[in-house]
């Protein structure tokens, strides 16, 4: 039996060795276009930027440590430029010496992964883009030497590379067409990255296209200049579909190749992991594009085990990830509430700032968490984290959550590890719990910050429950401060009976909504407090 | 409507804010034997240590914070002395005055504690225990000036105490009746721990019993003698039950106020929580004595939602739960697999040893982590960990997992945060997965370090795959050196058909096991490799 899989990264590397370890008879081909087989791609930001000192920590394995130890054979710059599917046979091509060879497989494994998009901008060709090893040497050769670099696009690894240019001692300025860096978060969750990042130096140009790229810089839609030496093009990624129309293979609407859950394409001989395919989302079952490493290795072996004739299915996919953005950590699971709104589909959402780990212990740091949930079954849609430290431990415990099917409100009874350097007895989790339960039994309600202008306009009172000075520092318009620690002794004071209370984040304004409780009035807590609504209504 | 706490931390406070919220109206009173209420109880021993500097960060609120947020009459410094069930009236003395006064309640909530174990040590009366800040100023004024100390007891509270002490400049010497500190763990987990606190400096004395204290120091029951300027007692806690037996409710087997999942004692008025009461265990529904701060606080909000007629109930408890240990994280989970041995209950292990986060990426450290299967079901029965970071994270993410009813197999379908700072592409959940499913398909078969002396005994032959430098800087006795980059060529060298195979920590012993697989030959892997055989038959 032979196996010929193309791509020697992340799932193609994943269903080689799995392969292996199954079939030890079996002859197992990789093919890899560029010089490099099993290299660390997530890294290679981090290379670029110094982090990552080494170039060889990148290289994970040679052909020849994959040969020595799994008994495969690699073939790296060589280039597979035809597919037979009927006769099940792969033209390969040996980049250097153009020659080629005709190769029959038993099963074909397509793991070619996703191409950096490069739009239409006049210039465009001088733009770099980061894929592979030889990619990112290029990238730093051309740091060596230069002042400034513009990078398009804030997506994943526009703002990896934003600050890894800035850690190697360059200018920095990023460019994004959208309002917000990082399209998977919500804007409020957005606006702590770009205050960050900007902290840090970054120039960010959000809601601007580059027109053009020429030898001093890029030129923005609204005719202002941007001087680099350097451009960056990291707009996005699609899937790498080249070999899967040479085999006639099915592509997506989405434009990923289609494969079912058993990883096999049209072609029942050929079968495509990682970035390439279209994997189906696990709340309503369709087609998404999710390029994520821990997806695609996870294809990778499932599909060593589909040719091995073990029982074996692919997941749905949450799109679970997570950033660094200059010290911050930014993760996200499910849907969002953008996604949410468009498509009609019903939530509630909860916005929270807790610690990371007890305030009486040195070191806590606050964090942002926001949770999106089935207003009617309690199902946990999705979830948005950021903050300095333990955003990916709870976000991590909220996608195995909603893996393991727990409603929002049993996040209340998770029973989570704690000492007062690692949580909080009442942990940031259980926390969004209760205040689930909360909203879900109508103990309280809670009103978001984009709703709060047409409640005001409504006429609703807006109190602000934080103390004096809190409120000094900073107020919403038209909110009258009532500390709601002299509240119990001045409800009298209160008289309307559409009351919006506020505090900073949340957690004073629902003790505040409980005591003005009263029949006939409308209460609401203002979810997330001041702290969401600044996020939501800054920038 | 009167409501009476007794407790006024954890537990019982919040009990007492929870009950304020949905009862406005309520009368609640708080009443607490200490000076103080909610306080900072997990703070407690890094006050002593000098790492929480100031006094004032342990305590949380004051009587006079709570009555102008929360209304609630908190009463330091007074004891509830007599309870009268039938008549519903608790007696309550004030401890400076000696003056008491009886009050009347419609609803009781126990939350008393549980109190430090004091055994028939001639001297004991010399050891300072730790239970609330009255023991923690004794404590801290008994470490100014002193320059040894002896901590009596491994266990969470014991260890964390004999850190401290380092911490603020002592001498320190623990004395442990067992062969390891810190039972929850097995003792291939404790052996790291173990080695940690000795590179710290901490004399750690296993197996030993202190039979007298005195002016000097103790004495051990071999005749050895420590001295010591400070003992401190932390043999463990036991349900504070005098209340509960003044009132005449039931008390169980395991020493705890029995309580049904509403939180009600044997009185239909009586309520109790917290530490002091029986749980019942996740997994087989036994009471036991689960003494960890999470669930007396979520146990606290539970009793208040039924006072107030909300339908609400008890979880049961898995004890999760994690300890600092001089920079390691230590972290447990559900059931050890002394406890699942000492029940008859069948179980697979599982013992990894991966890194927190990508291995490319500066700082990566490696963990140990354990997990226990059920070997029908596949149902997770418990988790270990023990490392310099990451612990917290694996833990939490195993303990959700167990609360949603995940098997094991399914940990490696987990969709967990990715980026080369915070993890890894096949996260070191999702390897326990992998792991899982290998021994429940039968891929593969493991022994357990534990199991190898018989294994060998009866013939079977040991191969060690890892490099000649790793066998020559540490080997198994009776281990054959096959490196695994050469065992490809050299099948043929292995003629036995029953073959252990080990490398350092069990993946590289799964490929060469894979390999070696052959018709009438029995082919097993060691769990874990030479590290955790190495953690097992050491100390």
């Amino acid at each position: 039996m032979r196996i010929v899989i193309i791509g020697g990264v992340a799932g193609g590397m994943s269903a080689a060795t799995r392969a292996r370890r199954l079939l030890p008879e079996a002859e197992i081909v990789v093919v890899e276009r560029s010089g490099h087989v099993s290299f660390a791609n997530c890294g290679l930001p981090y290379y670029v930027g110094g982090v990552i000192e080494q170039r060889s920590s990148l290289l994970l394995q040679t052909p020849q440590s994959l040969a020595a130890r799994f008994g495969l054979d690699v073939r790296v710059g060589h280039e597979v430029v035809g597919v037979d599917a009927s006769e099940r046979t792969v033209e390969v091509r040996e980049l250097a010496s153009g020659a080629s060879t005709t190769m029959a497989y038993d099963a074909l494994v397509l793991s070619p992964g996703a191409t950096p998009v490069r739009p239409p901008i006049p210039g465009i060709e001088r733009a770099l883009t980061l894929r592979d090893i030889e990619d990112t040497d290029a990238l730093a050769a051309a740091i060596a030497g230069a002042g400034r670099a513009v990078v398009i696009g804030g997506g994943f690894i526009g703002v990896e590379l934003a600050e890894n240019l800035r850690h190697a001692g360059l200018s920095v300025d990023l460019v994004e067409a959208t309002e917000q860096v990082l399209a998977p978060l919500d804007p409020e969750m957005a606006s702590p990255v770009h205050a960050r990042m900007r902290e840090h130096g970054v120039g960010l140009h959000l809601r601007s296209q580059v027109v053009a790229i020429d030898a001093e810089g890029v030129e923005l839609h609204d005719g202002r200049r941007l001087d680099a030496d350097l451009v960056v093009a990291a707009i996005g990624v699609r899937p790498d579909t080249r070999l899967a129309t040479l085999a006639g293979l099915m592509v997506g609407e989405r434009g990923g190749i289609v494969v079912d859950e058993h990883g096999r394409t049209s072609d029942p001989h050929i079968y495509a992991v990682g970035d390439a395919v279209e994997k189906s989302d696990a709340h309503d079952g369709s087609a998404v594009l999710v390029p994520l490493a821990n997806t695609a290795n996870l294809q990778g072996r499932r599909v060593a085990d589909v040719i091995a004739g073990r029982p074996s299915s692919m997941r749905p996919v949450q799109g679970t990830a997570i950033v660094g953005v200059f010290g911050l950590q930014v993760a996200t699971t499910g849907w969002n509430e953008k996604r949410l709104r468009a498509s009609g589909r019903p939530y509630r959402a909860i916005h929270t700032h807790p610690l990371d780990h007890a305030g009486y212990f040195p070191g806590a740091a606050t964090m942002s968490l926001k949770l999106l949930v089935d207003p009617e079954s309690d199902a946990i849609l999705g979830a948005q984290g950021v903050g300095s430290a333990g955003v990916d431990k709870r976000l991590d415990v909220i996608a195995t959550a909603m893996r393991g099917g727990l409603r929002a409100r049993e996040l209340a009874d998770l029973e989570l590890s704690y000492a007062p350097q690692f949580g909080s007895a009442k942990d940031a989790v259980n926390m969004l719990g209760y205040v689930d339960e909360n909203l879900a039994d109508e103990v309280t309600h809670s009103i978001q910050w984009h709703e709060l202008p047409a409640a005001l306009a409504g006429g609703a009172t807006l109190i602000d429950v934080r103390s004096a000075s809190e409120h000094a520092a900073g107020a919403i318009p038209g909110a009258v401060l009532l500390p709601v620690d002299e509240l119990r002794s001045r409800l009298g004071d209160v008289t309307s009976n559409d009351v919006i209370v506020h505090c900073a984040v949340g957690v004073r304004g629902h003790v505040a909504a409980m005591m003005l409780a009263a029949p006939g009035r409308r209460v609401r807590n203002l979810d997330g407090g001041y702290k969401t609504w600044a996020a939501g209504t800054g920038e």
